[in-house]
Protein backbone atom coordinates (compact mmCIF):
# COMPACT_ATOMS: atom_id res chain seq x y z
CA UNK A 1 0.00 0.00 0.00
CA UNK A 2 1.01 3.51 -0.88
CA UNK A 3 0.92 6.76 0.67
CA UNK A 4 -1.34 7.84 -1.70
CA UNK A 5 -3.66 4.87 -1.15
CA UNK A 6 -3.55 5.25 2.96
CA UNK A 7 -4.03 8.84 2.80
CA UNK A 8 -5.97 11.70 1.41
CA UNK A 9 -3.52 13.28 -1.40
CA UNK A 10 -2.64 16.32 0.02
CA UNK A 11 -1.25 13.76 3.11
CA UNK A 12 0.58 11.61 0.79
CA UNK A 13 2.06 14.71 -1.03
CA UNK A 14 3.67 16.15 2.18
CA UNK A 15 4.98 12.80 3.59
CA UNK A 16 6.48 12.30 0.23
CA UNK A 17 7.96 15.49 -0.29
CA UNK A 18 8.92 15.23 3.84
CA UNK A 19 11.01 11.89 3.33
CA UNK A 20 13.32 13.32 0.10
CA UNK A 21 14.95 15.69 3.37
CA UNK A 22 17.97 14.31 4.94
CA UNK A 23 17.55 12.50 7.68
CA UNK A 24 14.08 11.98 7.46
CA UNK A 25 12.49 8.10 6.66
CA UNK A 26 9.15 7.26 5.74
CA UNK A 27 8.27 6.64 8.88
CA UNK A 28 9.39 10.11 10.44
CA UNK A 29 7.63 11.71 7.44
CA UNK A 30 4.52 10.10 8.49
CA UNK A 31 4.97 11.45 12.05
CA UNK A 32 5.98 14.62 10.89
CA UNK A 33 2.90 15.16 8.05
CA UNK A 34 0.43 13.70 11.36
CA UNK A 35 2.09 15.98 13.50
CA UNK A 36 1.27 19.00 11.72
CA UNK A 37 -2.27 18.15 10.93
CA UNK A 38 -2.78 18.49 14.61
CA UNK A 39 -1.01 21.96 15.21
CA UNK A 40 -2.32 24.97 14.81
CA UNK A 41 -3.05 26.60 10.88
CA UNK A 42 -1.06 29.76 11.97
CA UNK A 43 2.26 27.48 13.39
CA UNK A 44 1.86 25.77 10.32
CA UNK A 45 1.56 28.84 7.78
CA UNK A 46 4.63 30.90 10.45
CA UNK A 47 6.73 27.36 9.43
CA UNK A 48 6.03 27.51 5.72
CA UNK A 49 6.55 31.12 5.13
CA UNK A 50 10.09 30.87 7.44
CA UNK A 51 11.23 28.00 4.81
CA UNK A 52 10.27 30.28 1.73
CA UNK A 53 12.06 33.63 3.10
CA UNK A 54 15.51 31.76 3.44
CA UNK A 55 14.87 31.35 -0.06
CA UNK A 56 13.76 35.03 -1.16
CA UNK A 57 15.84 36.85 1.33
CA UNK A 58 19.54 34.92 2.06
CA UNK A 59 21.72 35.09 -0.49
CA UNK A 60 25.86 34.52 -0.97
CA UNK A 61 28.49 37.04 0.24
CA UNK A 62 30.15 38.45 -2.57
CA UNK A 63 33.56 37.99 -0.41
CA UNK A 64 33.64 34.54 1.10
CA UNK A 65 30.55 33.39 0.01
CA UNK A 66 28.90 32.50 2.99
CA UNK A 67 24.88 32.53 2.92
CA UNK A 68 23.81 35.93 3.70
CA UNK A 69 21.13 38.56 4.02
CA UNK A 70 23.67 41.50 4.14
CA UNK A 71 26.63 42.06 1.39
CA UNK A 72 29.45 41.63 2.80
CA UNK A 73 28.58 39.58 5.23
CA UNK A 74 28.57 40.40 9.32
CA UNK A 75 31.44 38.63 9.55
CA UNK A 76 33.59 40.18 6.59
CA UNK A 77 32.21 43.52 7.64
CA UNK A 78 33.44 42.95 11.06
CA UNK A 79 36.01 45.68 11.71
CA UNK A 80 37.17 43.46 14.93
CA UNK A 81 38.17 40.34 12.48
CA UNK A 82 41.85 39.88 11.35
CA UNK A 83 41.75 40.53 8.08
CA UNK A 84 45.41 38.80 7.77
CA UNK A 85 43.73 35.34 7.98
CA UNK A 86 41.03 33.04 6.06
CA UNK A 87 40.47 29.97 6.94
CA UNK A 88 39.00 27.73 3.67
CA UNK A 89 36.12 25.45 4.37
CA UNK A 90 33.95 23.17 2.64
CA UNK A 91 30.49 24.63 3.42
CA UNK A 92 28.38 27.12 5.71
CA UNK A 93 27.99 24.33 8.00
CA UNK A 94 31.35 23.72 8.40
CA UNK A 95 32.24 27.67 8.90
CA UNK A 96 29.35 27.37 11.32
CA UNK A 97 31.41 24.45 13.61
CA UNK A 98 34.31 26.63 13.76
CA UNK A 99 32.23 29.73 14.35
CA UNK A 100 30.91 27.74 17.41
CA UNK A 101 33.88 26.65 18.46
CA UNK A 102 35.22 30.66 19.52
CA UNK A 103 38.47 30.04 18.64
CA UNK A 104 39.22 31.56 15.55
CA UNK A 105 38.66 35.46 15.18
CA UNK A 106 39.71 35.61 11.55
CA UNK A 107 37.94 35.87 7.89
CA UNK A 108 36.68 32.87 5.88
CA UNK A 109 36.45 31.28 2.47
CA UNK A 110 33.68 28.85 1.16
CA UNK A 111 34.83 26.77 -1.24
CA UNK A 112 31.02 25.58 -1.88
CA UNK A 113 32.18 21.88 -1.51
CA UNK A 114 35.40 19.58 -2.86
CA UNK A 115 36.89 18.49 -6.26
CA UNK A 116 35.41 14.96 -7.34
CA UNK A 117 36.11 13.77 -10.67
CA UNK A 118 33.52 10.88 -10.66
CA UNK A 119 31.16 13.25 -9.65
CA UNK A 120 32.09 15.80 -12.47
CA UNK A 121 33.23 18.31 -10.03
CA UNK A 122 36.44 20.65 -11.10
CA UNK A 123 38.45 23.27 -9.90
CA UNK A 124 35.93 25.63 -12.58
CA UNK A 125 32.92 24.77 -9.64
CA UNK A 126 34.42 25.92 -6.54
CA UNK A 127 35.76 29.07 -5.47
CA UNK A 128 38.97 28.48 -6.22
CA UNK A 129 39.59 31.51 -8.44
CA UNK A 130 38.19 33.83 -6.01
CA UNK A 131 40.50 32.47 -3.00
CA UNK A 132 43.66 33.19 -5.10
CA UNK A 133 42.14 36.87 -6.02
CA UNK A 134 41.68 37.50 -2.70
CA UNK A 135 45.35 37.02 -1.39
CA UNK A 136 46.57 38.74 -4.84
CA UNK A 137 43.49 41.90 -3.81
CA UNK A 138 44.63 42.08 -0.23
CA UNK A 139 48.23 42.08 -1.11
CA UNK A 140 47.34 45.11 -4.02
CA UNK A 141 45.39 47.40 -1.09
CA UNK A 142 47.94 46.85 1.33
CA UNK A 143 46.30 44.10 3.99
CA UNK A 144 48.49 41.29 2.92
CA UNK A 145 46.81 37.77 3.88
CA UNK A 146 49.55 36.47 6.24
CA UNK A 147 47.73 33.06 6.34
CA UNK A 148 45.92 30.76 4.37
CA UNK A 149 44.11 27.80 6.96
CA UNK A 150 43.27 25.20 4.64
CA UNK A 151 40.01 23.57 7.16
CA UNK A 152 38.56 21.28 4.75
CA UNK A 153 37.79 17.51 5.84
CA UNK A 154 39.68 14.06 5.95
CA UNK A 155 37.90 12.48 3.21
CA UNK A 156 39.81 10.93 0.12
CA UNK A 157 38.00 14.15 -2.19
CA UNK A 158 39.10 16.54 0.77
CA UNK A 159 42.54 15.44 0.84
CA UNK A 160 42.58 15.70 -3.17
CA UNK A 161 41.12 19.73 -2.88
CA UNK A 162 43.72 20.16 -0.22
CA UNK A 163 46.92 18.92 -2.12
CA UNK A 164 45.11 21.11 -5.49
CA UNK A 165 44.87 24.51 -2.91
CA UNK A 166 47.85 24.04 -1.86
CA UNK A 167 50.04 24.37 -5.46
CA UNK A 168 47.28 27.03 -6.51
CA UNK A 169 48.24 29.26 -3.54
CA UNK A 170 51.83 28.77 -3.50
CA UNK A 171 54.05 31.90 -3.77
CA UNK A 172 51.20 34.31 -2.96
CA UNK A 173 52.83 35.73 -0.10
CA UNK A 174 51.05 34.08 2.45
CA UNK A 175 51.38 31.27 4.68
CA UNK A 176 49.33 28.28 3.90
CA UNK A 177 48.88 25.69 7.08
CA UNK A 178 46.17 22.80 7.62
CA UNK A 179 44.74 21.08 10.28
CA UNK A 180 46.20 18.52 12.95
CA UNK A 181 45.35 15.35 12.20
CA UNK A 182 45.40 12.78 15.11
CA UNK A 183 42.86 11.34 17.57
CA UNK A 184 39.74 12.62 18.63
CA UNK A 185 38.77 13.37 22.15
CA UNK A 186 38.18 10.33 24.05
CA UNK A 187 39.15 7.52 22.21
CA UNK A 188 40.63 4.13 23.44
CA UNK A 189 43.52 3.19 21.32
CA UNK A 190 41.77 -0.27 20.93
CA UNK A 191 38.84 0.87 19.22
CA UNK A 192 40.67 4.01 16.96
CA UNK A 193 40.59 2.89 12.91
CA UNK A 194 44.15 1.91 10.88
CA UNK A 195 44.12 5.61 9.20
CA UNK A 196 43.61 7.48 12.16
CA UNK A 197 46.28 5.76 13.81
CA UNK A 198 48.99 6.05 10.87
CA UNK A 199 48.32 9.98 10.75
CA UNK A 200 48.68 10.35 15.29
CA UNK A 201 51.89 8.34 14.43
CA UNK A 202 53.30 10.45 12.06
CA UNK A 203 52.14 14.00 13.34
CA UNK A 204 53.15 12.96 16.40
CA UNK A 205 54.94 16.06 18.37
CA UNK A 206 57.55 16.67 21.21
CA UNK A 207 55.30 15.76 24.26
CA UNK B 1 26.15 31.77 21.21
CA UNK B 2 22.59 31.52 19.92
CA UNK B 3 21.20 31.12 16.51
CA UNK B 4 20.49 34.76 15.95
CA UNK B 5 24.00 35.63 16.40
CA UNK B 6 25.28 33.18 14.03
CA UNK B 7 22.76 33.42 10.93
CA UNK B 8 21.24 35.76 9.76
CA UNK B 9 17.39 36.25 11.35
CA UNK B 10 15.59 34.66 8.29
CA UNK B 11 17.45 31.49 8.97
CA UNK B 12 17.59 31.91 12.65
CA UNK B 13 13.83 31.94 12.60
CA UNK B 14 13.55 28.59 10.13
CA UNK B 15 16.21 26.83 12.77
CA UNK B 16 14.19 28.21 15.22
CA UNK B 17 10.75 26.73 14.02
CA UNK B 18 12.13 23.76 12.65
CA UNK B 19 13.91 22.78 16.22
CA UNK B 20 10.20 22.69 17.50
CA UNK B 21 8.86 19.81 15.10
CA UNK B 22 9.19 16.02 17.04
CA UNK B 23 12.28 14.45 16.55
CA UNK B 24 14.32 17.32 15.75
CA UNK B 25 16.67 19.12 17.82
CA UNK B 26 18.49 22.39 17.27
CA UNK B 27 21.52 20.31 15.44
CA UNK B 28 19.21 18.63 12.81
CA UNK B 29 17.42 21.83 12.90
CA UNK B 30 20.06 23.57 11.87
CA UNK B 31 21.61 21.01 8.96
CA UNK B 32 17.79 21.14 7.35
CA UNK B 33 18.20 24.90 7.35
CA UNK B 34 21.17 24.95 5.91
CA UNK B 35 19.83 22.03 3.26
CA UNK B 36 17.02 24.02 2.32
CA UNK B 37 19.36 27.28 1.75
CA UNK B 38 21.34 24.84 -1.00
CA UNK B 39 17.85 23.60 -2.70
CA UNK B 40 16.22 25.18 -5.73
CA UNK B 41 13.69 27.84 -4.79
CA UNK B 42 10.56 25.92 -6.89
CA UNK B 43 11.48 22.44 -4.52
CA UNK B 44 11.43 24.72 -1.20
CA UNK B 45 8.08 26.61 -2.11
CA UNK B 46 6.59 23.18 -3.04
CA UNK B 47 7.34 22.01 0.74
CA UNK B 48 5.94 24.97 2.09
CA UNK B 49 2.60 24.70 -0.53
CA UNK B 50 2.17 21.07 0.84
CA UNK B 51 2.38 22.31 4.51
CA UNK B 52 -0.59 24.69 3.85
CA UNK B 53 -2.61 22.46 1.78
CA UNK B 54 -2.75 20.34 4.62
CA UNK B 55 -3.84 22.56 7.14
CA UNK B 56 -6.42 24.11 4.55
CA UNK B 57 -7.52 21.09 2.66
CA UNK B 58 -7.60 18.82 5.33
CA UNK B 59 -10.13 18.16 7.89
CA UNK B 60 -11.89 15.43 10.26
CA UNK B 61 -14.62 12.94 9.20
CA UNK B 62 -17.60 13.70 10.96
CA UNK B 63 -18.12 10.31 11.61
CA UNK B 64 -14.83 8.51 12.41
CA UNK B 65 -13.15 11.65 13.13
CA UNK B 66 -10.34 10.57 11.20
CA UNK B 67 -8.40 13.29 8.52
CA UNK B 68 -9.68 13.51 5.60
CA UNK B 69 -10.53 15.65 3.00
CA UNK B 70 -13.78 14.47 1.81
CA UNK B 71 -16.61 13.74 4.33
CA UNK B 72 -17.69 10.74 5.21
CA UNK B 73 -14.01 9.82 4.76
CA UNK B 74 -12.64 6.98 2.11
CA UNK B 75 -13.61 4.34 4.65
CA UNK B 76 -16.19 5.16 6.01
CA UNK B 77 -17.72 5.64 2.55
CA UNK B 78 -16.48 2.51 1.76
CA UNK B 79 -19.70 0.13 1.03
CA UNK B 80 -16.91 -2.88 1.40
CA UNK B 81 -15.84 -2.25 4.88
CA UNK B 82 -17.72 -4.36 7.59
CA UNK B 83 -19.99 -2.04 8.96
CA UNK B 84 -21.06 -4.29 12.03
CA UNK B 85 -17.54 -3.83 13.71
CA UNK B 86 -16.02 -0.17 14.73
CA UNK B 87 -12.44 -0.39 15.64
CA UNK B 88 -11.47 2.54 18.63
CA UNK B 89 -8.32 3.80 18.65
CA UNK B 90 -6.33 6.92 20.15
CA UNK B 91 -5.19 8.70 16.87
CA UNK B 92 -4.64 8.82 13.00
CA UNK B 93 -1.58 7.45 13.40
CA UNK B 94 -3.00 4.67 15.51
CA UNK B 95 -5.57 3.77 12.82
CA UNK B 96 -2.70 4.13 10.07
CA UNK B 97 -0.77 0.88 12.03
CA UNK B 98 -4.14 -1.09 11.95
CA UNK B 99 -4.96 -0.72 7.74
CA UNK B 100 -1.07 -0.77 7.26
CA UNK B 101 -1.48 -4.10 8.96
CA UNK B 102 -4.48 -5.10 6.31
CA UNK B 103 -5.66 -7.48 8.75
CA UNK B 104 -8.98 -4.91 9.34
CA UNK B 105 -11.76 -4.48 7.07
CA UNK B 106 -14.13 -2.94 9.27
CA UNK B 107 -14.80 0.76 10.35
CA UNK B 108 -12.82 3.02 12.85
CA UNK B 109 -13.47 5.46 15.49
CA UNK B 110 -10.68 8.02 16.14
CA UNK B 111 -10.93 9.22 20.37
CA UNK B 112 -8.00 12.00 19.93
CA UNK B 113 -6.21 11.02 22.59
CA UNK B 114 -6.73 8.81 25.75
CA UNK B 115 -7.89 10.10 29.15
CA UNK B 116 -5.49 12.02 31.96
CA UNK B 117 -6.82 13.50 34.53
CA UNK B 118 -3.55 14.74 35.49
CA UNK B 119 -3.47 16.54 32.17
CA UNK B 120 -6.51 17.84 32.46
CA UNK B 121 -8.25 15.32 29.56
CA UNK B 122 -11.79 14.31 30.29
CA UNK B 123 -14.27 12.17 28.96
CA UNK B 124 -15.57 15.82 27.42
CA UNK B 125 -12.83 16.18 25.71
CA UNK B 126 -12.92 13.26 23.67
CA UNK B 127 -14.77 11.68 21.00
CA UNK B 128 -16.26 9.14 23.29
CA UNK B 129 -20.47 10.22 23.53
CA UNK B 130 -19.84 10.63 19.80
CA UNK B 131 -19.05 6.62 20.01
CA UNK B 132 -22.08 5.55 21.82
CA UNK B 133 -23.99 7.25 19.47
CA UNK B 134 -22.85 5.84 16.58
CA UNK B 135 -23.56 2.69 18.40
CA UNK B 136 -27.23 3.73 19.35
CA UNK B 137 -27.60 5.46 15.63
CA UNK B 138 -26.54 1.93 14.05
CA UNK B 139 -29.26 0.17 16.06
CA UNK B 140 -32.06 2.49 14.79
CA UNK B 141 -30.90 2.53 11.33
CA UNK B 142 -31.41 -1.78 11.56
CA UNK B 143 -27.18 -2.13 10.91
CA UNK B 144 -26.54 -3.08 14.48
CA UNK B 145 -22.75 -2.76 15.88
CA UNK B 146 -22.14 -6.21 16.32
CA UNK B 147 -18.66 -5.43 17.95
CA UNK B 148 -16.61 -2.44 19.09
CA UNK B 149 -12.82 -3.73 19.62
CA UNK B 150 -10.76 -0.92 21.63
CA UNK B 151 -7.36 -0.94 20.44
CA UNK B 152 -5.96 1.51 22.52
CA UNK B 153 -2.56 1.27 24.07
CA UNK B 154 -0.96 -0.14 26.88
CA UNK B 155 -0.12 2.62 28.83
CA UNK B 156 -1.52 3.50 32.25
CA UNK B 157 -3.47 6.46 30.71
CA UNK B 158 -4.74 3.56 27.92
CA UNK B 159 -5.50 1.52 30.50
CA UNK B 160 -7.98 4.17 32.22
CA UNK B 161 -9.19 5.23 28.95
CA UNK B 162 -10.25 1.11 28.24
CA UNK B 163 -11.84 0.66 31.65
CA UNK B 164 -13.95 3.80 30.98
CA UNK B 165 -14.87 2.73 27.87
CA UNK B 166 -15.90 -0.89 28.64
CA UNK B 167 -18.07 0.94 31.16
CA UNK B 168 -19.70 3.29 29.04
CA UNK B 169 -20.31 0.57 26.29
CA UNK B 170 -22.09 -1.84 28.55
CA UNK B 171 -26.00 -2.82 27.38
CA UNK B 172 -25.23 -1.12 23.76
CA UNK B 173 -25.83 -4.10 22.15
CA UNK B 174 -22.20 -4.50 20.60
CA UNK B 175 -19.76 -7.54 22.10
CA UNK B 176 -16.68 -5.18 23.79
CA UNK B 177 -13.40 -6.80 22.92
CA UNK B 178 -9.53 -5.64 23.70
CA UNK B 179 -6.34 -6.19 22.01
CA UNK B 180 -4.53 -9.24 23.44
CA UNK B 181 -1.64 -8.68 25.98
CA UNK B 182 1.63 -10.99 25.96
CA UNK B 183 4.81 -11.09 24.51
CA UNK B 184 5.45 -8.96 21.66
CA UNK B 185 7.27 -11.64 18.36
CA UNK B 186 11.04 -12.15 18.48
CA UNK B 187 11.94 -11.46 22.09
CA UNK B 188 14.39 -14.10 24.85
CA UNK B 189 11.97 -14.41 27.59
CA UNK B 190 15.01 -13.26 29.67
CA UNK B 191 14.64 -9.58 28.26
CA UNK B 192 10.93 -9.37 28.56
CA UNK B 193 9.97 -6.77 31.51
CA UNK B 194 8.16 -8.15 34.24
CA UNK B 195 5.11 -6.43 33.39
CA UNK B 196 4.80 -7.70 29.77
CA UNK B 197 5.53 -11.44 31.52
CA UNK B 198 2.57 -11.14 33.67
CA UNK B 199 0.06 -10.53 30.91
CA UNK B 200 1.36 -13.06 29.32
CA UNK B 201 0.80 -15.70 32.01
CA UNK B 202 -2.71 -14.14 32.09
CA UNK B 203 -3.65 -14.18 29.05
CA UNK B 204 -2.49 -17.94 28.68
CA UNK B 205 -4.23 -20.23 26.66
CA UNK B 206 -4.56 -24.02 25.65
CA UNK B 207 -1.33 -24.52 23.17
Amino acid sequence: MTASEKHPPQIAELIERLSRLPGLGSKSATRLALYFLGRDEDEVRSLARALMAVKEEISFCSQCHNYTHDDPCPICANPERDRGQICVVETPADLLAIETSGLYRGLYHVLGGVLSPLGGIGPGDLHIDDLVARLEGGALAGEPVREVLLATGSSPEAETTLSYLVDRLRDKGAAVTRLARGLPVGVDLEYVDGGTLRQALEYRRQA
